[in-house]
C-alpha cells in the first residue's frame, strides 16, 4: 500500500450481515447497514477500510456457505473501489443456534435465498453449521483483488487473521510510514484468547520488520484485552477526563484470558493505539498507563447484532510529517464526533 | 427380532467414550467403560443392548472422524455377537471445545491417534469440529450387521435416531411381543428438546404398527423430559417410597422445552416405561401420575463424563406369558439390586 499524507481509514465494527434470514427483519438490516457503510464513504472518501470482526452473525447462518453474507458486507467498499482487510470476530464462525421455537408446532420455517445469482455454491441447500474462518479467508481472497486480508501463518492456527501491513511512505514506497498489525482474538469456534504463540508471531515479525521501533505501528483486533477493563471511563480509579468518546453504557466484555500481548505492546515505544469492536455501546479512547498507548472502541456500524445505538463508523487520519495520528467517528447521518490526537 | 420369552435387554448409558485423547488419562477411561460393558455382558449374556446416548463426547473429540471412539464403544457388544441399537445424547455430536490453556505457552498438545489400524479415515488429522449424527449413524449402520440402529425420517431433521423396533412373539414372528421406541432428544448441535413434529411422528407410527394399543410399548431417549423433575424423590410433595433406586444425587437436569410427546405417551395406556440418561447421579424409577407409566433412569455406565458413582447398567427383562416388564441395576462387580416391576 502507498501512503499519500493524509491517509484516512474507516473501521466497519461489528456488522453482523446474515441474521434472521427467514424473517423480513434480518434482510432489512442488512440493507441499513449497507446503506451506513455507503454514507460513510461517500462523505470520508477513506483509502482504506478495516473490516473489525463480527461481519456476519454465524450463529444464525442456515446457508451452507456463510462467505455469501460475508461477501454482502464487503460489496460497499468493494463497488467503491477501496482496498479493504478484515479480520475475525466471535461471531464469524460461531456454529448456529436453533432457536428452540422451530421445535415447536411452527417447525421449521420455510428458508430463502438471500439472493439467486450468488457467486457462492451451497445457497441452495441448508448447512446450519457455519463456515471455518479458513474457508471464509480463502472465499473473499480468491474472489477479492482489494483485499489485503491475509490467512496468517498456520502455526497460529485455530486463529486465522494474523498479519501485518506496511503503509508505505509517499517518498518511498520501500520505506514504511506505518504498520498496521491485524490479530484474531477468537471466540466462536474456540475460545476468546489471543495466544502466546500469537505474541511471539508478533515480536519476531515486529522484529523483523521494524527492528529498532522506529516507525510507528497500530494494532487491530475485535474483542478487547482486559487491560480495557482498567482504563474503563466507568471504573472510579481512572480519570475519564483522559477519555474521549460518546458512548459509555456498557461494562466492557474482555477476553477470556490474557496471555502476554498487553505487555509486549506496552513495552513498545513504537506502537500508538489498539482498535476493538465487540462492545456496541462503548466507543471510547482512553490512554493506557504512563506511556502512550491508547486503547479505542470503534463504533458499532451494523443494524445487526444487539443494541441500539446510533451506527457510525471510527475513522482514523494517518499524516506522514510531521507524523500524526488522529481519529474520530462519523455517524450515519454525517455527523462527526469524538475527535482525538493519539499521537503526541 | 425375534423374542422367546424372557427377553435381557442391557441399557448402557453416559459411556462417553474419546475424552482427553492428549492425556494418558483420557484412553484410560475408555478401557474401564469397555470392561463394565464385558463384565455386565457376561455376567447377564443379554440378547439386545442399548446405548442410551453420550455414547462419545464429540466436545472433547480433536480427530476428524468421531465415529473412531463410537465404533470403539459398541465393539464389547458386536465382539459378542449380541445385537444392538443407538440413540444419540447431547454429547454425541457437541462441538470441539478449546481448553484456554492450549493458547498459553503450553500450547496445543500432541494429539496421538487412538490406534493404527482404524477403519475410518480421518485419524492422522485433526479435524476440531466433531462428527455429524447423520455420520455417526450412517457409519455405524454401513458397518455393523449386528446394528438395529436407523437414521429416522428425514422430515425429523435435525434429530436422528427416531424408530420403533418390533420385539416379534416367540410363536408367530409376525406378531409382536412389545415395541421399542427411539427418539433422539436433542442437545449437542441444536435445542434438548424433542420436537412437535417427533411427536406426531409417533402418534402415526404406534397407529400404523399397534393401532388398538394393545401390545405394550416402551420407550428409550437420552435427555429426561420436564415430568421427570414432578416425581423426582427430592421434592417432598412427591412419595419416595412408590420410586425404586439407589442414587438420588442430584436435581433431574431436563429437556429445555416439553412440546407434547408427554401427554401422548400418558394418555396411551399400552406405554409402560420411559427410559432415560444423562443424569449420571440418578439412577431410579418413579411411577408418573395415576396410570401406569413409569419414567425410569438407566445408570452411569461410563468412566467418561462427570460423577464418580459406581458404574453399572440397567437392565431390562420382558417375559411374554404371562406379560411381564422387569428391571433391575447389575453392577460393574456383578452385584445386582433395584429390582422393580413395572408391569402388573
Amino acid at each position: 500500500m502507498h501512503g499519500g499524507a493524509p491517509f484516512k481509514i474507516a473501521l466497519f465494527a461489528d456488522l453482523h450481515f446474515g441474521e434472521d434470514t427467514w424473517t423480513a427483519w434480518g434482510p432489512r438490516q442488512d440493507l441499513n447497514s449497507a446503506r451506513v457503510m455507503s454514507s460513510v464513504l461517500d462523505q470520508e472518501q477513506p483509502d482504506f477500510v478495516i473490516y473489525l470482526g463480527d461481519v456476519i452473525t454465524a450463529n444464525n447462518v442456515v446457508v451452507k456457505n456463510a462467505s455469501l453474507y460475508w461477501d454482502k458486507a464487503l460489496s460497499p467498499t468493494r463497488n467503491r473501489g477501496i482496498p479493504w482487510s478484515t479480520i475475525f470476530g466471535n461471531h464469524d464462525d460461531a456454529p448456529f443456534e436453533w432457536p428452540i421455537e422451530w421445535f415447536s408446532q411452527s417447525g421449521i420455517p420455510q428458508i430463502h435465498c438471500p439472493d439467486t445469482n450468488s457467486p457462492f455454491p451451497g445457497c441452495e441447500e441448508c448447512g446450519f453449521r457455519g463456515t471455518t474462518r479458513l474457508e471464509l479467508m480463502k472465499n473473499e481472497i480468491e474472489r477479492n483483488s482489494l483485499s489485503y486480508s491475509k490467512k496468517g501463518p498456520k502455526n497460529l492456527w485455530p486463529s486465522v487473521s494474523n498479519y501485518v501491513l506496511k503503509l508505505s511512505s509517499s517518498d518511498d514506497s520501500q520505506k514504511a510510514m506505518i504498520f498496521m498489525y491485524f490479530f484474531d482474538s477468537g471466540g466462536g469456534s474456540y475460545p476468546k484468547v489471543i495466544s502466546d504463540s500469537q505474541v511471539k508471531w508478533f515480536q519476531r515479525k515486529s522484529k523483523e520488520v521494524n527492528p529498532h521501533a522506529r516507525m510507528p505501528e497500530i494494532i487491530f483486533w475485535h474483542i478487547p484485552s482486559e487491560a480495557y477493563k482498567t482504563v474503563a471511563p466507568k471504573f472510579e480509579t481512572t480519570s475519564k477526563h483522559y477519555c474521549v468518546g460518546s458512548i459509555f453504557s456498557e461494562d466492557v466484555a474482555a477476553q477470556e484470558g490474557e496471555m502476554g500481548i498487553m505487555k509486549v505492546l506496552e513495552e513498545r515505544p513504537s506502537v500508538k493505539a489498539v482498535f476493538v469492536g465487540h462492545n456496541h455501546g462503548l466507543d471510547w479512547c482512553c490512554p493506557y498507563t504512563k506511556k502512550l498507548l491508547w486503547l479505542c472502541f470503534a463504533r458499532h456500524s451494523g443494524y445487526g447484532g444487539y443494541g441500539n445505538w446510533d451506527r457510525g463508523a471510527r475513522i482514523i487520519e494517518i499524516n506522514e510529517r510531521p507524523f500524526s495520528l488522529k481519529s474520530w467517528i462519523t455517524m450515519e447521518d454525517g455527523h462527526l464526533h469524538s475527535e482525538v490526537l493519539l499521537s503526541s
